[in-house]
């Protein structure tokens, strides 16, 4: 399908080894052009696949530019699923663009970011759901990311889709006997019920795909934590703490957060997004209060709001918050319990009830205005790290994450995410035609349609277009 | 020798494909137990070295970890020596932490900074110097660079040392002959001559291999070119030009650099250190003053300073500058022809001779007070890059350094070079007690010491501290 052979450096600057990947028809006949083994006569087109040759990179002077060791695959047995040779040179960015140079000199084209795992599509070797899978395993950096990626990859997402594929032509195959037998209304009322049961399977499992987005997306991209409460409560040191480095600027001026910080980190294998913003108070200074208001807007967005005091909340401060968490997990975070002063001191025996907060407790019950899905109280000493892992566990306990294996089905991808709607949304059409008692050949249109949806998700060629495959390739590094 | 196995993370973070290095008498057998190949039945201890194996790492609960490539090298075939496996996996930093987690939990060492030269070294595949030439070799980021550390890693700095070794050999054994035979006086000054003709040859090969350290370690650390002149006459403009960034702030107030800044780019081949100074002038500012002070030091420690003028410098500032670029390369450099009332614009024509300029130029004289080297002049506009072409090329020019061939010996080490100072001053001792026409036994001691200071830098084991060797691998990088 390609009559080009491409070339990358697949390996990260800086390291003390260096790859550079081959792919192409050309693949081995252009690496023996720069390539002189060393110990034997052998060229590497003399030798079998899934070998390794030991040898010097020669440039046109006869010159040595590294010693390599090189990898042999030959189509399809390779990644790309065509012939394919990887260079592994010591890591000195100099050499590594040297021998580029010589590849590409000797014919090589640069490959674009992508454009192996794009080979490897095109040449039949994964779908494109599996390939998109590659990006997100190379850039997983948990267990959570790391497991859905692989789950992708080994095919549970393309099998779940393909069992789908099955049951809409079944669908389909049944419409046309429907059509087919119309004249007999017995035979047309047994189809329908056949059919009916069929469409809601299907919607069901749709439906239940595309849920899974929510825990997808929180994982891929972190969930989101707001930090919240009054200027000098101590925000941008927990913060601190919680990502294990020095993130915020803290001092002892009020006001010292204006912006608000955003870093994530991982809990139990988890990826969080931590937001600290900056205290809520009545100040004059607009920077500050562009902030503040800030503070609400990174509030509504968050899953999670850390409310952290250091004193008995006044009765507006509880107001302020209270709209603003509604639906949120709220954690409240009594700090600065180091103090010998502190207001929480008597309170330590850490009910809720022997604070002004227990109108904020209280409002779980269902009339309440309030409808605060979970409330909990912890107390911290975020300047000496006290009781912080009994407030990380409240905040994995909070963001309930069901665990996932991998062999679970968790979409990650708003592309995908996107096209299971679509796909729903033509199913219920269909659906919906059925309840009105449309004959077959009208709902074809939209059985079709739900067809195509999901074969987005997988690349079948005839409905994927050029642009589609141009974005998801062109978000790949380099190399892959 | 090494009864351990260890295991390292061999590429940088963040690339499409991260390799795992494990090297030692379990490296396959330790392989093998988180290894299942696919499409095979044979484990990796069942295969031959050289060779390919596809398959999954898998983690003690039997989940796979990654689908990886492995490649097997056997002892003594390796980089190290050792049974070596290399584990290329998808780049994802928790994939990576997890397979060396996986390891280490079956018996792998982590290794320590370049511990798998150490080994290459221990083992007997590499003398020290050729050890360090990997360390240089993937920092080189140049020509020059490079064909110094690949000329060190092929040997040919080990094989002079070993031909200057036999010579002292030589040397040591006519000596001892000498001592045998000291009662017949003809015998004994026939042996002084050839023993005076060999001990200066010797001389002669160590003095030129550690003069070569001046252009080695120019060419390792950059050659130092100094930016100077007035204040606002555009130093910052021009840097940011050489460097091809925004590295400098630029701006129209006057003194806006402060500190000098500093920063290395590759011209024809060379690295060159430019230092943007802060500009001269009288000001109250005492910061501005300790910039003005650094600009003098950074004049007296580079090879090249460049001279930026916007206008006829004054005879002050002829002065000022004269006394401190006795020995530099000077290259003045009228900036600003762009503007179309600058007073350079008469000199375009680019004589030295219709330039105040005149004094300095004419200062080659031989009995000048003012001893420059070299005078150059160009015209520029830093703003619009005009004729900065010419005035690169002046500054390679200006550096003067010989064309270095892959065979040539340039040291580069402060290690070597010491070394090398040590031993021909052990040898001139040799020399002037042979002036002095003492006694064989006299000399033996310094010429001993002459091979052992030599023996320091291949780290031949009598003569090489464990210090040295921790000092010389610790500055690797991981997995090397």
């Amino acid at each position: 399908m390609n009559n080009n052979t491409i070339c990358a450096i697949a390996t990260a600057p800086g390291g003390a080894i260096g790859i550079i990947r081959i792919s192409g028809p050309e693949a081995i006949s252009i690496a023996d052009k720069v390539f002189r083994p060393i110990g034997s006569n052998l060229s590497l087109s003399q030798r079998k696949a899934y070998t390794l040759a030991f040898g010097n990179i020669i440039n046109a002077d006869n010159e040595v530019v590294d010693e390599v060791i090189v990898s042999i695959f030959r189509a399809p047995h390779s990644y790309t699923g065509e012939d394919s040779v990887e260079i592994s040179c010591h890591g000195s960015s100099y050499i590594l663009q040297q021998v580029m140079f010589l590849l590409t000199e000797n014919g090589c084209l640069p490959a674009g970011p992508g454009e192996f795992t794009q080979r490897a599509f095109l040449n039949g070797k994964m779908d494109l759901s599996q390939a998109e899978a590659v990006a997100d395993l190379i850039s997983s950096t948990n267990k959570a990311t790391h497991d859905m990626a692989l789950s992708q990859l080994k095919g549970h997402f393309s099998n779940e889709l393909s069992e789908l594929r099955a049951h809409l032509l079944k669908l389909t195959s049944l419409l046309e006997l429907e059509i087919d037998f119309s004249d007999h209304e017995d035979l047309e009322f047994a189809d329908r019920s056949e059919l009916y049961a069929l469409a809601n399977d299907i919607h069901q499992r749709l439906a239940s795909l595309a849920r899974s987005f929510e825990v997808g997306n929180a994982l891929k991209n972190g969930i989101p934590v707001a930090i919240v409460g009054n200027t000098n409560v101590g925000k941008s040191t927990l913060l601190n703490h919680l990502l294990h480095e020095e993130k915020a600027i803290v001092s002892d001026v009020h006001g010292t957060t204006r912006d608000f910080i955003e870093d994530t980190t991982i809990i139990n294998g988890i990826q969080f997004r931590f937001v600290d913003t900056a205290g809520i108070r009545k100040t004059d200074d607009i920077v500050e209060n562009i902030g503040i208001e800030r503070t609400f807007q990174k509030m509504q967005e968050a899953k999670i709001v850390l409310w952290l005091i250091d004193k008995q909340p006044t009765e507006a401060e509880i107001e302020g918050i209270k709209e603003r968490v509604a639906g949120k997990k709220l954690i409240i975070v009594r700090n600065k319990i180091d103090l010998p002063n502190s207001s929480l001191n008597n309170s330590s025996s850490a009910k809720p009830t022997t604070l002004a907060l227990t109108s904020v407790s209280t409002s779980r019950a269902q009339n309440s205005k309030l409808k605060i899905q979970d409330l909990q109280l912890v107390d911290i000493s975020a300047k000496y790290g006290t009781n912080l892992s009994r407030l990380e566990q409240l905040i994995v306990e909070a963001a309930d994450i069901p665990q996932i294996s991998e062999s679970d089905i968790v979409i990650t991808s708003a592309r995908h995410y996107s096209a299971l709607l679509n796909a729903d949304e033509s199913l219920q059409r269909v659906i919906a035609s059925m309840d009105l008692g449309l004959s077959g050949d009208l709902l074809a249109e939209d059985l079709r349609m739900v067809i195509d949806h999901l074969a987005e998700i997988t690349g079948e060629e005839r409905i994927t277009p050029q642009e589609t495959l141009q974005n998801i390739f062109t978000h790949f590094c380099i190399g892959k």
